[in-house]
């Protein structure tokens, strides 16, 4: 199956269908596309192509999808069945948060190391995490052969800590500051900003009760 | 100035315009939208048509735009001027996390009060927040006045707990849970999904890793 040829939007909505596939009761042995798009509210054309870009099993007329099958293909296109290992420079609240998340390993990504400056924080744990000095990151990213770097510091540290991850063997960025990043372009980059979330429901606010007053 | 008519890609951009000015010595007076495109890596007309909808000032030719005019142009058109009010549900790691980010404030967002079920936690203050019992929720939230309800729970009560937002008045859920959320078409919902952000990366990244090969 060519993983490349998906679009964007798609693969957004892949990990959606599967979250609602794992809900499903045991009892529920096979599925449907429209059942599935009836469930999200998604228009089923869209549906039907997004699980057959992603499931090398395909449905079967009348029958829809085996739900075991499809939950399978959708973990292997999405490649939740191959471990990523990720380190994460920051342990705030929202670093700590992350570190504790439990949603991820079954993603595929499993954090090795956590890093941070605050000799009271240096040589703790969250869940099964140690928290090293940054000053040993080079040594320890390398080692762990880590691809995935978390940022999750403040904006004013955040290049150069960006930096320091692409020196040492990272080649995708997930950036939970609010800073701006500069990357080579072979690098993947992905900025996580609240204030982009709060700036779309913000304006689909101002727009509903704009209605309203009308 | 229609603040409807913007494509959401467009809106997805202004915050990013907005924290690059924000980042200017205080010395730059002017900026080109030729200039805020090639330090943000984006397409020149694509900024140029950005800024010119969300900007009621206008860039002059050859001057460009006055950078303390556009920052207050671009807040003004996401609503960061106009304070909204929102409660939060689940004060665990990532919730707090969210109470003590200080970021929201500056883009028109004010948490008002916080809920959770544990005792000890019931009574306590995270930043300048209070912690409700969950049972106050009503009395709370309508006094309070607020519109927008950010879901921070596990995905096993979410969906009882938006029901009890939109109960009490909220008519937007920032949804943190993994649940899908079943709401009524004139509500806004907006997921903030990790694992959707996850699959982007290790998408892109298999395929770096798949071309590097070849």
């Amino acid at each position: 199956m060519d993983k490349t040829n998906i679009s964007k939007p798609s693969l957004r909505r892949l990990p959606v269908y599967l979250s609602y596939l794992k809900t499903l009761p045991p009892s529920t042995r096979t599925i449907s596309a429209t059942a599935v798009a009836a469930a999200l509210g998604l228009n089923e054309v869209q549906v039907r192509k997004d699980l057959s870009a992603a499931s090398s099993s395909g449905g079967r007329p009348k029958m829809g999808y085996a739900v075991e099958e499809l939950i399978a293909d959708l973990e292997d296109f999405l490649g939740y069945r191959s471990t990523k290992e990720a380190v994460l420079i920051g342990v705030g609240r929202l670093g700590g948060a992350l570190l504790s998340f439990k949603g991820f390993e079954e993603c595929g990504m499993r954090i090795v190391a956590a890093f941070d400056n605050d000799p009271t924080k240096i040589g703790g744990r969250i869940g099964d995490v140690h928290i090293y000095d940054i000053r040993d990151f080079p040594a320890v990213c390398q080692q762990q052969g880590a691809r995935i770097g978390i940022l999750t510091t403040s904006p004013e540290h955040a290049q150069m800590l960006c930096d320091l991850m692409l020196q040492n063997g990272i080649l995708a960025i997930w950036n939970f500051s609010t800073a701006h990043l500069e990357v080579p372009e072979n690098i993947i980059i992905h900025n996580e900003n609240l204030a982009v979330s709060l700036a779309m429901i913000s304006h689909d606010l101002e727009e509903m009760m704009g209605k309203q007053k009308q």
